[in-house]
């Protein structure tokens, strides 16, 4: 990972991001539902980067990282590690520009998201979560092997990518006519949060941005509210596998902490009313880590009553049997 | 039901409707999927309805009609028959003018229609449709009370509203910069039909349109082949509750035949095949009758190969016991 502060990820890089994917990446649109205006009592936009590449806006940063590489280090090949979403984009990214590409994912991971990677002809290495270092194994095989690591959020290459979201949404509030009050980014290791926090602080000042975690893994919450990189504690679960990250990127962090208010968590169990309700009223499927920002304003964590709140829906991959189990549910 | 020839209702009838859904009813956008591209060897748009106000068109053409009355006749009340969706659009959009609305439903239409309906605030009836007759039971109820009758299809306030869905596609071609070959457009009584048909075919003369029906229910497809309104045959069944229509409209039949290409018919098994598809890749969640255009172009009876096709995702409103029987099928 590279050595850098937060001022050197500027609003031109995301731009310079922007425009490398631009023909590639969708432009993912900015959706608006009267059901959930009144059930929130204020106006919501939401940014389906489920309807992104590979469902999730993880293919923006990969692409924009590993299309900067030189010929021969695309030749060579990259690799990542990932449980799932982050695999899923790197392999769609590398397979558009023809990179070899090594995933390493846990074997506990979403059946959905490796079965999805390796569809996208990536190599999938699998470790156990529980008694192997996806860092060390990914860094071995690297070195043996000469091939790039794609950071799955502490990188400034990635960081730029996923802001390519904020800048998005920004230019699409301009295009509305308005001006959002509160952006919520759903917030693993922070990559998503740092790039649209660097778009949005540049493009839409008078917004706040706020971080959403699973109830266990706030660690980014924490982080801003204390100063400093705090860990999750051992032992917490959450359905949200693609939130669970132990700590705030060294990147990522500076860059939350200079430009976002404070971050929020929510259950489980309003993660699961937030898929439901996205299933009966907005007619989207989003996995759970995607839903924590909508939980968030469902909820009442986050009161958006007479605000217009930007929330992110980052990702849909979440398996038929798991979706089923959630919509039978009673609310 | 009004007198009226195809003529009658003209591309600028279209542009007062979508002048009075501006800011009311959804623009709902035209999206695009790269695993879709790649399956179909072509370029598909997806005109995502299924995002609009009560998940499908049908808010369209029922605001268009109901905003257009006296102050005298919305106060007295509308009625409409349905098995569900132009049910619900009747019922958000009476409530929207404050008027009051009488909806007659079949007692087996899909539990979450008949509950949505209810939710906008609407007065059910329900009916048994083997026994009884809904346009009876209808009919008698607006002549007691004095109600104006808003018919499913056959009427030019309802074919302008549907049709501001082939205005806007028409427009977002534009905006993309590129010409459809075909539209495809999911077809009931075809009232979505003739009105996409008359925007398209003025604003996109080069695109050529196609209905798609149910297998056992393409009376539209054998009446534009042979120059005259087809009924199905008895005893036909699809899980597609939103187009089983018995033939085609008065009014929308010769607009079809006279703006249209021809059509096509899918089987259930397609239609749960694209169901699927929709919620693995696209991350959308799409009822049967909703899906018979992108089953068409899934399954290769219309031959995407090298063109630009739009097809509609014409409705969303499907229920949880269904959705997860269809998810957990295998291909």
């Amino acid at each position: 990972m590279s050595e850098t502060n937060p001022t050197s990820i500027s609003l031109s890089e995301i731009e310079m991001a922007a425009s490398r994917l631009s023909g590639i990446a969708m432009r993912t649109p900015l959706l608006e539902s009267a059901v959930l205006n009144e059930r929130t009592g204020g106006r919501i936009l939401l940014k389906a980067e489920t309807l992104q590449r590979t469902g999730t806006f993880k293919f923006r940063g990969a692409y924009n990282t590993i299309s900067q590489l030189s010929n021969d280090a695309r030749a060579r090949g990259i690799l990542a590690w990932s449980s799932g979403n982050h695999a899923q984009g790197v392999a769609a990214a590398a397979s558009l520009l023809s990179t070899p590409a090594t995933i390493v994912m846990p074997a506990d991971a979403p059946s959905i998201k490796i079965a999805n990677t390796r569809a996208l002809g990536a190599d999938i290495v699998l470790y156990d979560r529980y008694s192997e270092s996806r860092e060390d194994i990914g860094t071995k095989l690297a070195d043996q092997n000469d091939l790039t690591i794609i950071p799955p959020y502490d990188d400034p290459g990635v960081i730029a990518g996923q802001g390519t979201v904020g800048l998005e949404i920004s230019q699409q509030c301009q295009e509305l006519g308005c001006t959002p009050d509160a952006l919520l980014v759903n917030c693993g290791g922070g990559g998503l949060t740092a790039g649209c926090a660097i778009a949005m602080s540049a493009r839409q000042p008078g917004c706040e941005i706020y971080t959403v975690e699973p109830t266990g893994f706030d660690d980014m919450a924490r982080s801003l509210a204390t100063g400093g990189r705090q860990s999750n504690p051992p032992g917490a679960k959450s359905i949200c596998d693609a939130l669970l990250s132990p700590t705030p990127g060294a990147l990522t962090f500076p860059i939350a902490h200079e430009l976002s208010s404070g971050g929020f968590h929510v259950s489980d169990a309003s993660v699961r009313a937030a898929i439901r309700f996205a299933f009966t009223s907005l007619k989207l499927i989003v996995e759970p880590g995607g839903a924590v920002s909508l939980a968030a304003v469902l909820d009442g964590t986050f009161d958006a009553t007479a605000k217009t709140v930007c929330i992110t829906l980052s990702g849909g991959n979440i398996g038929a049997e798991m979706l089923s189990e959630i919509l039978l549910e009673k609310d």
